[in-house]
């Protein structure tokens, strides 16, 4: 590392934050030894929890065999990438001596691997963070007839694992990455990014339509047409429906804040490096991984301190799990501003505009974590005025019902970009009023510093990725506990149920509020990502010798021009039509698992002549989600492409920013409006029993209630969150290909043909994947 | 007219477009004529007619009462606007050796009597053309006894008198500000825009509230709760809702496809200036007032061919007006280019690339009016596949019939963005290749292309309303002949009833065709006006003495700038905020109808013991639209002059760029899954009677049909058509501000604590517009 300038107060603080990374690795691993001494119920549990374990990890094996092709074929993309565009002046310096054919393989090599690593990490948090949660359940369900802080310390701390290997693992691949490749990294940070992102899409895509059509086919036809309630052992889906908790919820979610945590680190990397061609200074790159390492402190302490006692309600669980995410909040707000002022107080650093800077920007993100929190729980939580709006609507019919949540929807998204404009002017004044520094460089600081906020933002990772576990763990448990002991009625069991349904009450909002997070911090990364895109291209237009007025970084993104505006369209285009075709899929599977669920209850399963076949339920939603992964990746990953080919550079950053103000407004509407209606309908089911009176289960309002949930649970598990990966996907693949649609913009002749040729195939691949997403779902006798 | 140097054949072209324009007045006036000579029938019938007539004049009235105020401020705003920015130099070089001051006092008039005519013809189109759309309704109804020939004849001529009023009174306005302010028309042109897009928003969001929460309200209790039929006259909202169709797609549809057209030749002139400053050749003002002209005198032949015989059928009528369409297509066409070989084949018009261009662009626009129809059919006609997968869905409840709608409407808007964009990319070609012109002329050029599409789509304005118009005059007649003569059941009622019914079928389609060409034209002026943005604050500059080199000509809206991204940012959230504050209007609005219809209902009406009350539903419904009108508007009004001040000139741009992506996606969506859902209930109503097998009229399926129909109808027909008009208010009040907004960019001391001042209050004034759109409706007792 001596070839950074490292001083050795540096070099120890990167082998720290090293350090760090490992320890919540191994914090992950002691959590998980003492969750799997705890006991695992009856055989009756352990069958119902057999079939979930099966369901869930026969869906990750066929998940992971659809996408490998894809994965191969990217690996090797990006390997041979490096043979279009040199390896950067900086690999060069880096490997200083080295035969520059050399360094390209090298760095080729680099780039597949870190690739490859970062999909393995994302698949790894993803399945292990899945598979201690079904680990868990059985054991909360189990704990619950013991006592309720024991339930809640189960649930909680196995959640706390999957949030440690994601803080654990994130850490770690960027260290290494930077360790090695010190100022040659951004190539291979790129790569680290894409294959997390890319995973996380998978997992979000295929989970989210599993769940959703397990839980809409299950609700429609369970709840609504026979009028069993939720979770009954007699309905065909209900082992899918608790599958896809897990799945969609858990491990669709842990790989998404993996890949976001991991993201907004690549991309304050990426500008921390610009800055150092500005400053001179390595504090801009090291900072953000000290940051970095106490959110992962300040994480494992907060965590411990959840706890409960024997007995307890949501309200305690609650109140133990805020309190400890205060706990960690205090603890790194209060470390990253004596870490700045220990390490940035240096004449050299305040030369750039003082110390405080940084730690303040930091500081702005964790605010922002809050204030999307609040804004959040205000537009979906049954406390505030939207969501009893809506549950008061239910009185005039399930169409009300919808417009009044389509228009909650609506209007939350429009206070969401409001924060987050909000952010960007607070870097504004943060960073863009250093002394001295104009132009381009000025915008250079700015985005920076909106990357430190999406950084300071997921500080808090290991919370809310143990929040957001907790809700699924719950969820199941409670659905254990409701398949495996249906019909007692004796007090121990109605105790546990009553703990049980507490812990999934509060996992409700726990997971509603880490969605809010998610998106937040996916448009702040993509943002950040967008200011990457500029300083990548810039460098790629100086290596080809272009004049720095011509470089992007002085003339900018112009929507003016015809063709960036254009290339805008077709970004902001690009949301709707993700969302469409994930909706659709879920329509179409859903549709799917209603007539096997009606096939089977006419044989008799309601009367309990004939016993359920869950398999066949599972068998379906997994076949859906597969048919739809691969389409749907293809879209984020060869429309950039193929606008940069043929629209320029320019165009392709018209396309990010509009991908971006589009897809921010799609996601928080499709997540706030579904989150409200769920809650509304809890709001009716909350009332007492009296359908005469047109009040709770069973009635009239109720049935409009579920009618929304069920339209808003595609919205908020699947469309919705899958957006957050989709535009990371979407900008890190701009990034990556910038420097070959630069080296391919003035092209004439037989290379022209080329660019048309490629861009032409492209549009052919994206062509499939448009009537593969529109082609009806696999009926049964595909399977 | 020596002034701007015009070649006697030119004055001679203006002069005839300008009597061309009284053509379409004069004929308008004989269509009149005609239609009042026939017969109104029986007394019965005038009974209805009469609360429908008297419901919409009371409406019109204390619409206008209630927008008068702020027409006033406007006025006055728009007068003393003069006095900040001083008139342009070809203001000075109008009126030579006329002193400035003088100069400035008549500029400042100019303006400010534009706009005052922009409104008055905004408002004369909307209220005659309601008038004509009432006076017709009965002569329908009576004439379907008659023949099916006649009932078509009145309905469609009726439509046209509207059709006339639009392209009369736009072209007049037009040529009279040209006529009078030679080239320093730019200045009122934009304040006659102004007056007419502001008039047109006022009308869309009013009549689309009051119909919507008429007819919702209506549906709920009558067709949903009670099963009685629609237009069923024991309905105590029927009336309301018959109102609400000729004030919602009347009135409202009127005005705002006006204003498109207004809004077309407002930035094709400005924008042709700008060429005349690049080319000094006035060819490129001339010609788009003669494709005007062309395109009345196509419209005058092609309707008039529209007949049809005794007796006929759907199918019949609508190849009639398809015909008449398809005429004046194919002359419009043949004109165009002969116009254009005649004209502009000169050595000096071919110097800039040849004549062909411009008829081409316009042409252009005539085939995007037709694809984007071709679309729209597809997405919401009932024979494609869109349509019949929503009604299948049905199947599954509402929930997934909602699912499915949703997704739908979500890719029509990807289509549609993708045939806007392949627009532009049509101009790229046809103005981008012009030899020689470079730089900024060349956006310039393409802008002025894009502007020319847009002409070229509206060309058929008069046929398009008269279609548009003729589905409300349909439906009333429909409404009439089912209340006048419920229960008769002789022949002679019943074939005239199917006459009618089928009248109303076609009515729908050609209204959800219009409404596609109107938002597609909407986005395309949107974007000539971003155009004319950039020529107007371009000049502002210039006259400030800012060097080219730092106009914004030269450096462009630059979305990597952190401002101009959070510009775009705001600018994207406008269209939800809107949207959502319009939907909650309706459902508030329709809820207060529910709970009156049911009041009534309680006392008898049901059983006929008690004569249904129709006037309380029309003044619900008048006071709740009312209410929304101001605060609505303000949005559209205020938020620009906020975001110049504060986030200055460039952010601007960017928050036009943002509205207008955003503002397409949300409107396309929302008309079309509206419209989609509509048909599919449509489809299911169609089916034989049959509810034991969940067929037709009364099934689980209708019911859920209706449950997509209700929530469609806010979409469709409130909040989707107000951001036609709502995009192009925001548009021309920018580029109105801009000069302000330049010249208090460097505003230190006073002028910016002024600055800061005035932003302050106008944020003052959005809030309360943001708390007063959200304040539930008034009730019964506040009316």
């Amino acid at each position: 590392m001596s070839v950074m300038g490292l001083t050795p107060l540096e070099t120890i603080a990167i082998w720290a934050v090293f350090g760090v990374a490992l320890l919540g690795l191994a914090y992950a691993v002691f959590l998980r030894s003492q969750i799997l001494r705890e006991d695992k119920g009856t055989p009756q549990m352990q069958e119902v929890w057999n079939a979930i374990k099966d369901g869930a990890d026969a869906y990750l094996k066929k998940q992971f065999r659809s996408i490998l092709p894809l994965i191969a074929i990217l690996t090797i993309a990006l390997f041979f990438s490096v043979y279009i565009v040199p390896p950067s002046p900086e690999a060069l310096e880096r490997f200083e001596g080295v035969a520059p054919a050399t360094v390209r393989l090298w760095i080729g090599i680099a780039r597949a691997l870190a690739f490859v690593m970062g999909a393995l990490f994302s698949l790894t948090v993803g399945q292990l963070g899945m598979r201690m949660a079904v680990e868990a359940n059985v054991r909360v369900a189990s704990a619950s007839k013991r006592s309720f802080g024991d339930a809640l310390r189960i649930a909680y701390r196995a959640g706390t694992i999957t949030g440690m290997l994601t803080d654990g693992l994130g850490l770690l691949g960027g260290t290494i990455i930077f360790i090695i490749l010190g100022i040659a990294a951004p190539d291979a940070l790129l790569g680290f990014g894409f294959g997390g992102t890319l995973l996380a899409l998978f997992m979000r895509v295929g989970g989210g339509i599993f769940t959703k059509a397990a839980d809409v086919g299950a609700d429609l036809v369970g709840k609504v047409e026979a009028g069993i309630p939720e979770d009954d052992p007699r309905n065909p889906a209900v082992i899918a429906d608790l599958v896809g908790d897990n799945v969609g919820d858990c491990a669709g979610m842990a790989a998404d804040i993996f890949e976001s945590y991991e993201v907004t680190i690549v991309s304050g990397l990426i500008l921390g490096l610009a800055l150092w061609h500005i400053t001179g200074r390595l504090e801009w790159i090291i900072f953000p991984l000290i940051v970095r390492g106490i959110g992962v402190v300040s994480s494992i302490i907060g965590t411990y301190f959840v706890k409960a006692g024997k007995t307890g309600t949501s309200a305690d669980a609650m109140s133990a799990i805020f309190s400890g995410f205060l706990t960690s909040a205090v603890i790194s707000a209060a470390l990253f501003f004596i870490a700045g002022f220990l390490y940035l107080n240096t004449p050299a650093m305040n030369a750039w505009g003082g110390w405080w800077r940084l730690p303040t920007a930091v500081g702005v993100g964790v605010l922002l974590a809050i204030l999307i929190d609040r804004l959040t729980e205000y537009f979906t939580g049954t406390h505030a005025a939207p969501v009893n709006d809506i549950k008061k609507s239910a009185d005039t019919g399930p169409a009300t019902l919808i417009l009044n949540g389509v228009a909650v929807g609506f209007e939350s998204s429009v206070w969401s970009v409001l924060v987050i404009a909000l952010t960007i002017v607070a870097s504004i004044f943060i960073f863009g009023t250093i002394p001295g520094v104009e132009g381009a460089d000025n915008a250079t600081f700015i985005l920076y510093g909106v990357a430190m906020t999406g950084i300071g933002m997921l500080t808090l990772t290991g919370n809310n990725v143990a929040m957001d576990s907790f809700g699924p763990i719950a969820d199941n448990a409670n659905g254990i506990g409701e398949m495996a002991w249906h019909g007692q009625t004796d007090k121990a069991t109605k105790d546990a149920q009553q703990i049980m349904a507490d812990l999934d009450a509060v996992g409700n909002t726990t997971k509603a509020i880490t969605k809010g997070v998610a998106i937040g911090s996916a448009v702040i990364a993509a943002v950040a990502l967008f200011g990457s895109f500029l300083v990548d291209v810039s460098r790629a237009q100086e290596g080809l010798g272009i004049p720095l007025t011509e470089q992007i970084k002085s003339i900018g993104i112009r929507v003016d021009s015809p063709q960036v505006f254009v290339g805008m369209l077709i970004g902001g285009a690009l949301p709707w039509l993700f969302s469409s075709f994930a909706i659709q899929a879920v329509s179409r599977a859903a549709s799917l698992i209603v007539l096997e669920v009606r096939r089977q209850f006419k044989l008799g399963v309601l009367e309990g002549t004939v016993k359920p076949d869950y398999r066949q339920a599972v068998s379906i939603s997994t076949a859906a989600a597969q048919k739809e992964l691969v389409s749907l990746a293809l879209l984020g990953i060869v429309t950039p492409i193929v606008v940069g080919l043929l629209l320029g550079v320019e165009a392709l950053g018209g396309f990010l920013a509009g991908i971006i103000v589009s897809g921010q407004l799609l996601a928080v509407f499709m997540n706030n409006s579904g989150g409200a209606w769920d809650n509304a309908k809890k709001l009716i089911e909350d009332e007492p029993r009296d359908p005469a009176n047109n009040l709770g289960k069973g009635s009239e309002r109720h049935k409009a209630g579920v009618v929304g949930d069920t339209v808003g649970d595609p919205f908020k598990d699947t469309a919705g969150p899958a957006l957050n990966p989709m535009i990371k996907v979407v900008n890190l693949v701009s990034v990556i290909i910038a420097p070959i649609v630069v080296q391919n913009s003035g092209a004439t002749g037989a290379a022209l043909f080329g660019v048309w040729a490629v861009a032409l195939v492209l549009l052919g691949v994206l062509t499939w994947a448009v009537v593969r997403s529109k082609a009806p779902a696999p009926s049964m006798t595909d399977l």
